[in-house]
């Protein structure tokens, strides 16, 4: 794999810092590129559509291949919500809030019934022509019924990953890295740029 | 159908009032009684189970046959959410918090999109011996982007009802009660009393 640059179609500079530390050793040859262009609307349906918006509109502010990740957490039952609506659950990108209304929410779901996954997918435009390709890493796991851990962002507080009795914000970041649902898309976008 | 006396397992007056309007024509010979006894923890899934609980709990205090209903709003894009946890989508039984929440959530979506459903299960327990019957009324309809109208509550300003221009807080009393999906619950539960 040549040197290829990427630009990262995001503002979220916790997802930059966390998806190249999991790019860097998989994709050596990959530069990642910020991007502080225009921001579209994110109307799409799906965390794939949202994904692609972004992408697209990054790739073509800046004729470089573009990626750019939509994800969120998917509550069964919430019928999978807040899905792509997480970053702004209560109205506002206040994490906190977010994830203390998604407590409050389904603050009376016995343990059995709080099963959940981080999902995660990411879009790559204009690698091919004008090619338009999506990835998605799903991380089991389930809601707590409190917050804990300082590490991680968004839901990592109130997200306990299968296999595990503490949060994903309790989690060593390079353990976490290994194993969510960031890293799963990663690791299939890095296979195809290898591999392309 | 001889007098029936049927404890009503609610506290929530606006449904009280609402529920005695619809059934009085349909049922003439049923007395609702208010119930004022311990509220038990609705942790059920669904709409059915959650009426289920109340109107168990309101049958075993009182010894009469009991109704309880559960209500929410089902929107699409979210997977059926709010759902059953209407009631408290933004942490507290605020109603217009609530609408407030939902309306921001899904502010971004276009209005082809905005596919929604108000839905009602009422439940009725010792009517039989200790049997438990429920009836589900589905109102379609979709999220408005803001709301409009004075009378009705709970969702009913952000909700417009298929085949309508209105919010179901524009329509008079009479219309929404005759078409709502707490009536065609009603209906079901009134014909079965009558024929049972």
């Amino acid at each position: 794999m040549s040197k290829i640059k990427l630009v990262l179609a995001t503002h979220n500079q916790h997802k930059v810092v966390e998806l190249a530390a999991i790019l860097k050793p998989l994709a050596p040859g990959v530069e990642l590129v910020g991007y502080d262009g225009p921001e579209p609307v994110e109307d799409g349906l799906t965390y794939a559509e949202n994904a692609l918006i972004k992408a697209r509109a990054a790739h073509q502010h800046t004729g470089l291949p573009a990626i750019a990740d939509d994800s969120g957490i998917a509550v069964e039952v919430l019928g999978g919500a807040p899905g792509i609506f997480s970053a702004r659950w209560s109205g506002t990108r206040d994490a906190v809030a977010n994830r203390r209304l998604l407590l409050e929410q389904i603050k009376d779901v016995r343990p059995e019934h709080r099963g959940a996954a981080f999902v995660c997918t990411i879009a790559l435009v204009g690698f091919v022509g004008e090619d338009e390709v999506t990835f998605t890493g799903i991380w089991p796991g389930e809601v707590a019924f409190a917050e804990t851990g300082e590490a991680g962002f968004g839901y990592d507080p109130v997200f306990v990953p299968e296999g595990f009795e503490v949060s994903a914000a309790e989690l060593e970041p390079e353990v976490k890295n290994s194993m969510s649902h960031r890293n799963l898309a990663i690791e299939q976008l890095a296979s195809y740029l290898a591999n392309t």
